[in-house]
């Protein structure tokens, strides 16, 4: 169902190993954990949820992570339950994995970071899960095969794995950059998405890792909604292997990099709202002539999560009266509706207070046919810019949510 | 289809003359123009959307106000198209219906504020409702009978008329306050809602009316929504007709009628989420406990606002999980998930960081099937309280916000 979702295809990450299996804890049997083994001299950098409800797999690996300062062996993410609102009991059993694989592996348990996702509330299967670890090890596996798999294994709501890759060219050698995204509903991110993992082979010291994904995910992860619900589980880690080409941020190439880094975050992060639930349209609000980029994603946001818009679109009605409200209720500072231009895909729809003179019912029906839509706003203030992508709200999104558990 | 909408009769205050006729706006050929003309010593307070493309009757209705400081004669409002996106020609048109109304009533131009709510961005169709005018005049009456036609002429998408009163007793004399009030979708007020009338026999000063009419929005509109969009077009008016009892906020009875006015608002918003597009559900969000009431504020729209609470509100599913995620997300600082106490009506559901021991899904499943349900959320910070109103999302919400205007 996802919509015109279509992936670069991805290259393995030299060295990093990987493997998937179903440990029971998806009722229907689906592979629901995955395990990420990183080169030794690899270094991890992640942003995770700001929910203040975040799950016990956050708050271990946010402090694994810190504690080996990115020098990170091993990522164990299982699917299909979310270990959040479990107290202390959840941090005891996802600890416990960490120590348990960490054994396997030869490493400090606080050098396996653990994520999940999946439903709130309830108890992670912990001896199926223990179970399945000695499997995961033996099976690892660096083909594009294995990543194929893993990327179905993070999938909870999503109908389509989401993977890519990127090669950039740095003084004659290859940098690959690979990455996998899972999510389609509950997605606001702030800081990150629901699940995302991105590796790349160049060697990247920690402090300018941490900032390329920052810069990255600012105008990937963190510029997409469906829902306007931030996850209690959302992280997006980036692996730098150093098998490669050593970069670092005073270099020349360094703007590549960051470039073909946003590229793969973009693509990931679109691909969740391509694949959100019951989504018929992928929408792009794209906000220009703002006073400010704060502005600019206010607007954004306030069309892309507004029910009333997002009814519209999945009816492909071209009503500029919810555009207008939408924009309008944000309530910039000093913002003038007689200066505000909106275009959808590209046709003139409201200028100078009203309708544009060219405007038809008609025309609006024909650009809200398609089922990639932009709605490009000029706020007619300043130079800043922001574009934020959502989907519509249809009736399977009703239906997926309220049927999810039952 | 409305939630449990049972309001209290009205009563008719005495002097408030009132009309309605259908003058061709809606499509189906219902009542859509409606006329109150007040007493001569009449004072009138307002509050009005704080969207920026607030409607040509939004502004016109404001600047009159203010000219006349209160000394309003006639409400001119219309339903079935908002006169907003319009322009310069929609101020024009709604400025000369009130010309035109008070060379019928003999008055000046500026005692008649205009009212429009329905679709956005379509002119108002002005020959027909200038043509109305003289019936309205000719038809003026103040029984019951009238002010019901008129909560009907208000209407768009609401199932029910929306009309009820309260009288109170001051030094031997009754007080009444009776109001009416339409919405039932783009409604998260931001100071005031969709349309809302309310008049009073008190004699009371333009200062003290101000006054009561913001506190009493605060918390009744101003605490509702159905779909967080914010109307162009809301208005909540008050007229004190001074026909009965003096009253003013220096005198011990104040806070008796404050209390009178802040209970007819309630039941009015409530009124409107309980006739909120496809609800099927009554929701409050009763969050206590805060660090302040913006804290309690922000967690209860938090949850009332989140798409995926709302769909599993639907569903009578107790996704506690929903709700942990709904109240994290708001990001309140100092907010310890430790503390927070969770209960939904009644039942205790989560606490110290887990689903409360003594809960279970069976047991939440069974309170979940009421069509009230109260989510209280007890924050252990501070002693501070606020409660939010909303709806459920349906797949009618999906069908009538896809299909209005199709």
């Amino acid at each position: 169902m996802a919509v015109n979702l279509k992936l670069p295809p991805a290259v393995p990450v030299a060295g990093v190993c990987l493997s998937a299996c179903a440990a029971g804890i998806k009722a229907n049997g689906s592979t629901d954990m995955v395990l990420f083994v990183l080169p030794e001299n690899s270094v991890t950098a992640g942003v995770f949820t700001q929910n203040t409800f975040c799950a016990a797999p956050v708050s271990i690996a946010k402090d694994h992570l810190a504690k080996q300062n990115g020098a990170i062996q091993a990522l164990l993410i299982n699917s299909g339950n979310a270990n959040a609102g479990t107290g202390e009991a959840g941090i005891k059993v996802a600890q416990g994995h960490c120590n348990a694989l960490a054994e396997l592996l030869e490493c400090q348990d606080s050098q396996v970071l653990p994520y999940s996702t999946g439903v709130i509330g309830e108890p992670l299967p912990d001896a199926a899960m223990r179970a399945s670890l000695p499997t995961l090890v033996n099976t690892l596996d660096e083909s594009l095969t294995a990543w194929e798999l893993c990327a179905k294994g993070i999938m909870t709501t999503d109908t389509v794995p989401k993977l890519t890759s990127k090669t950039l060219q740095v003084n004659g050698q290859t940098i690959t950059i690979t990455g996998l995204s899972k999510g389609a509903g509950m997605i606001e991110p702030d800081m990150a998405t629901m699940l995302a993992y991105v590796f790349t082979d160049a060697a990247i010291a920690k402090a300018d890792l941490d900032r390329a994904l920052k810069t990255a995910v600012h105008g990937s992860f963190n510029s997409i909604t469906v829902d306007s619900d931030t996850s209690t589980n959302d992280a997006c880690m980036l692996t730098a292997t150093g098998n490669g080409p050593a970069l670092s941020c005073s270099d020349d190439q360094w703007d590549d990099f960051q470039d073909a880094l946003n590229e793969v975050l973009l693509l990931l992060a679109q691909a969740i709202v391509r694949d959100a639930e019951g989504a018929t349209k992928f929408i792009t609000a794209e906000v220009t002539g703002g006073a400010s980029i704060a502005d600019c994603r206010a607007v954004g946001y306030g069309i892309a999560n507004s029910p009333l818009v997002k009814t519209a679109m999945f009816a492909s009605d071209p009503n500029v009266g919810r555009l207008l409200m939408a924009i309008g209720k944000v309530g910039i500072n000093g913002l003038d509706p007689y200066s505000v231009k909106v275009f959808v895909n590209g046709l003139a729809v409201f200028e100078k207070g009203l309708l544009h003179p060219g405007y038809s019912e008609e025309k609006g029906s024909v650009v809200m046919q398609a089922s990639d839509i932009t709605v490009l706003v000029d706020l007619g203030m300043g130079g800043h810019q922001a574009s934020i992508y959502t989907s519509d709200l249809s009736h399977d999104y009703v239906s997926i949510n309220a049927e999810y558990r039952t």
